[in-house]
């Protein structure tokens, strides 16, 4: 059994991305920009951002948050994002989700230019990755495939099994893992809440990704040995053992699956640090296509 | 066993249009209208706009047909595809394909706006789609989901098992029967030629779509009892029985298949006349938005 370490790799990835942008700094190019707009003040969001902030300056990329209050109206947040589409000085930006309940959140997504769509989460950029045109891929399927790539797993043939069809990760992953790519190439079975007799599917799986948001629901006898096992789940649960009173659970019960998986990722450290790299490296293949056009 | 009727349902459905378009009429609207580009004079082609044409015409559509030499230039092209976009009286438009190889393909689909693409494969179509927003739905799926909401087939909770990954039918269908919808909420797995030990999985199916292009490859001993299955292969076989000289193939051995199922498509006569009425209904609904902005 081996831990997937997506911190490791994460930290590998930044470092390649960080010698990147030296290089284009030595041709006199200048450094990729990411844009955020952060509305109201939500804990997460916050802590979201701040990361990605802090992750662009570690990498040498220069960031801009734009912040707005609560109160913001649809409108305003439209003309923003039209002049960062129009903005040549920004490679990318990202709106980050959620935003209050009195914006059409889709018809903001829809309004950023699918060029400068670092998130991945415009409909063309959904579409193309479908048809398997060069796309901007979502942050946690793209850290996902990434992980696999990494670690040299063999996926062609095999049978990936997806717990999940949410948009942001069961569907776009069944996707990229059924496509003729590598890693790719599996035979893919896209399970959720209607699924019947769910462990009889997993028990069949090769590979196993795990994105349900139920903590510790993929259990030692829905698995057999030797099988790779994902685990995007991420739900806080309480814990006496923290200060913050919380800690993250994944999809996984892990202590008895992991001695029967030949790789599985932990959480924290598994999906999660790959989220943000797959952001940076969104954006500097934006910065290396503004910067050739 | 029953037979799906592909033919009877299409003349319905057919009908139920050209009743609508009655309607529209009568309160002073005018009908819905298709153009279709074609360019060059390849029979395969030639006959499918003329059938997508004859069909307009029954339903009550204005139609109209654009044709160019095989030496058009892609310039040229999209100039008219921009031309259809801004023309209020045009309320859909497709280019039948192949286009000649000189023309790039992808750049003329992604040209058309999303709006009047009744064929449903420009990307932000199909990535609508995905994520489950209100889209054209390109005329294949499309035509199965409707055959099986109209024989009312359960398919929540029932594993059906997708043969190909193609973007027009594999994929896209894979998505539509997982979604959360009726027809949909299945588990879906899909296989293509990657796939290891495809028997043990259609055997395991509730409801197979074979979408390989393979003709005759799914056989009884693959099947349980009870399957429900969909073909969407047409493959042109040579045959001494046709004045052609060929007749349709699809990818289900049907006379050894059909007496293990519960439901069945016959080829030709199954998902085929279904295809030109999901064209017809996606027009209908391009035109509804159309006169109602």
């Amino acid at each position: 059994m081996q831990i997937i370490d997506g911190k490791k790799i994460a930290d590998e990835i930044k470092a390649e991305i960080k010698e990147e942008v030296s290089r284009m700094l030595e041709k006199g190019q200048r450094a990729p920009h990411l844009a955020a707009i952060l509305v109201g003040h939500d804990g997460g969001s916050e802590t979201y951002v701040a990361n990605k902030v802090k992750s662009c300056e570690q990498a040498g990329f220069q960031s801009t948050l734009i912040r707005y209050e609560d109160d913001v109206t649809g409108e305003e947040l439209l003309q923003r994002v039209h002049q960062l589409n129009n903005d040549a000085s920004i490679d990318g930006f990202i709106v980050q989700l959620p935003l209050p309940k009195h914006i059409d959140e889709q018809k903001i997504i829809e309004a950023i230019s699918p060029d400068k769509d670092v998130d991945g989460f415009h409909p063309a950029n959904v579409g193309r990755m479908a048809i398997g045109l060069p796309c901007f891929v979502s942050a946690t399927p793209a850290g996902i495939i990434e992980l696999l790539r990494r670690y040299r797993i063999d996926t062609r043939g095999k049978h990936c099994v997806v717990l999940g069809r949410s948009n942001i990760v069961g569907k776009p992953v069944s996707l990229l893992m059924a496509q003729k790519a590598t890693p790719g190439d599996a035979t893919v079975t896209i399970c959720h809440s209607r699924t019947a007799n769910i462990a009889d599917i997993t028990r069949q799986a090769d590979i196993i990704i795990a994105a349900l948001g139920q903590p510790e629901f993929l259990t030692a006898d829905m698995v057999k040995e030797g099988v790779v096992v994902i685990d995007v789940g991420t739900t806080r649960v309480p814990s006496a053992e923290t200060k913050s009173g919380w800690k993250l659970k994944g999809d996984v019960k892990f202590d008895e699956v992991a001695p029967k998986s030949s790789y599985i990722t932990p959480v924290p450290g598994g999906v999660g640090p790959m989220t943000i790299v797959s952001l940076l490296r969104n954006t500097l293949q934006a910065a290396k296509t503004t910067v050739k056009s």
